[in-house]
């Protein structure tokens, strides 16, 4: 036990990250059948190449998607075939990534995961392409579950549809919160639910139990949404990877910016003040609007919503009849990203 | 007869302007299911609407891939279930317009079919987003068709892999013409060898006529490729819809243009010395650098390579065995392709 690294106890105490070490290995495998010419820019944007095409082992996501579909399949069917559930998770991850490419082109964001973006590196002709790669591959990868592959590709339009609502909303000059949740809906919630959904339906099981998952699951994704906003405002640069108040130096609608906004408080004006101005916001008016946000209570609806659609995640599996070791590793795995620092 | 319109008589004689009216209804019901935020985007990208989203009529493609995807079925099995090939006829046209939305924010392009391209209209994200969308929607189009479906996202990375060698060809001082040759028949030729490998495939023929008419398809995609560089040089710019030498002007490597670049003759050493310059071509120097592709023996190539081609295609056709009408419209589609002058 001495002997033990770190690393070693993590694998073995934490399920996300058993769960990234079983899928990597297939992740691996599949994006080996990339076209020869796309591959750089994949391995790149995974960490697993550095810019010049050497081995690297950098800025890894937490593999959360891929993690939910491996122990969804286990909460279902602990015996279940691990081979078709894999390669859904291995599914699951390729589309996020894909979609994580053509964000940052859309949004020209120059940095992930502390390092350049890929379209940054490569150019964007070659990052758009290799996320058009990736999705294509994510379908393939589903050839032989043609349900599941229905189910993904469902989300895919969904996922999409909740990208393009976050490019109009953020042109327009009031947006209504019920607005700003559905689309999070759809841009994450609607990933997070296939990807607990296709751990069922991979190993087999009936309708019934891939509801559940499914909405569960999209409760899951949109609580992960409203963490993600709040550490966008008031994470830490060192952990997060990104610079302090990035998403309101960018003006970004987040959900506790919007419920901010829309809060009819002295501070939601002042904001909209801010917000509303011609002119790029100063380290100074970047804290103000942080604190504003708090002031209006934003910060604190956003942590209470993530509370409750956690509770609301943990009921929907109460309601299935799931087993016991699995639903624990789900509910904790969710717990922990829904109340995660970075 | 004498009260017939000159399109009604096109439609009775053209087999590409029948293909095209029997897939149209498939193809908008198909866009139809699009999530709502990117349909104006696909539809003003197809033509059937403006810049504002009201009904329009303008700037159709010849939609090939989709007639070849139909005249194959008639080819192999005159009496197929039309509604399986017609899906198949729409998920090829779904990929070939994916591809178009997403080459012209690559390139940066402004008009494509004598219109405003979609990303210059609507910004770079939905563009991208629209692209992604049509793509996935192509897939989901044939999700009872396994084979079809993984025929085609096969032929889609390849298509994939073509683009992102074209980006990289394109970045080099010095190109061979087999490295341009492999990339045009990934570009160009995997989707149309495909095109005609589906209608086989969803009329549910053995494998043989589904080799052949992939074989055929890929020689006619690339005779298809050089007529388009020919057109790219010394087309009529009123016809293509592209300003005339547009290719020369970008200093593109196209098949033509690299035929002259290594050929070893006067001419071809002038071109170079052009293509090298870093300063913009004047439009004296398009008009000479056309005469030295020309001198160089790259046109008479161009055209040579490409009859080659279309005889391949016929001579494929002939080793199978296939229905003689179809085969015959699909070798008028062919010739009139690749003889084309727009």
């Amino acid at each position: 036990m001495s002997t033990e690294t770190r690393s070693e106890l993590e694998v073995r105490t934490d399920p996300l990250e058993t769960a990234r070490q079983r899928v990597e290995p297939a992740l691996r495998a599949t994006l080996d059948r990339l076209p020869e010419a796309v591959r750089p820019v994949a391995l790149y944007h995974y960490g697993w190449r550095d810019t010049e095409g050497h081995e690297d082992d950098a800025g890894r996501g937490k593999a959360l998607r891929p993690a939910l579909t491996l122990l969804s399949a286990q909460a279902v069917a602990p015996h279940s075939n691990p081979e078709e559930v894999i390669a859904a998770a291995v599914a699951v991850d390729l589309v996020h990534n894909f979609s994580l490419l053509h964000d940052d082109v859309m949004d020209g964001d120059l940095t992930r995961r502390h390092r350049a973006t890929a379209w940054s590196v490569f150019g964007v002709g070659p990052a758009v392409l290799a996320g058009d790669a990736l999705l294509t591959l994510a379908l393939q990868t589903l050839s032989s579950l043609p349900q599941a592959a229905t189910a993904l590709a469902d989300a895919v339009q969904e996922l999409i549809l909740g990208q393009i609502q976050d490019l109009a909303l953020e042109r327009r000059a009031t947006v209504t919160l019920d607005e700003c949740l559905a689309m999070a809906t759809a841009k994450t919630g609607a990933l997070i639910g296939v990807s607990c959904a296709l751990g069922a339906l991979a190993a087999g099981t009936p309708a019934e139990p891939v509801r559940q998952l499914t909405r569960a699951g999209r409760d899951l994704g949109l609580a992960f949404q409203l963490t993600d906003d709040v550490l966008g405002i008031w994470g830490d640069p060192g952990v997060t990877g990104k610079p302090a108040g990035a998403d309101l130096r960018a003006r970004k609608k987040s959900l506790p910016v919007v419920a901010a906004l829309t809060s009819g408080t002295p501070a939601g004006a002042e904001l909209a003040g801010l917000y509303g101005s011609a002119t790029p916001l100063s380290t100074d008016q970047i804290a103000r609007a942080a604190d504003l946000v708090e002031e209006a209570g934003g910060r604190a609806w956003a942590l209470n919503r993530a509370e409750e659609l956690l509770s609301q995640f943990e009921d929907s599996l109460a309601e299935g009849v799931f087993d016991d070791s699995g639903q624990l590793a789900l509910v904790s795995v969710a717990r922990r990203c829904v109340r995660r620092q970075s």
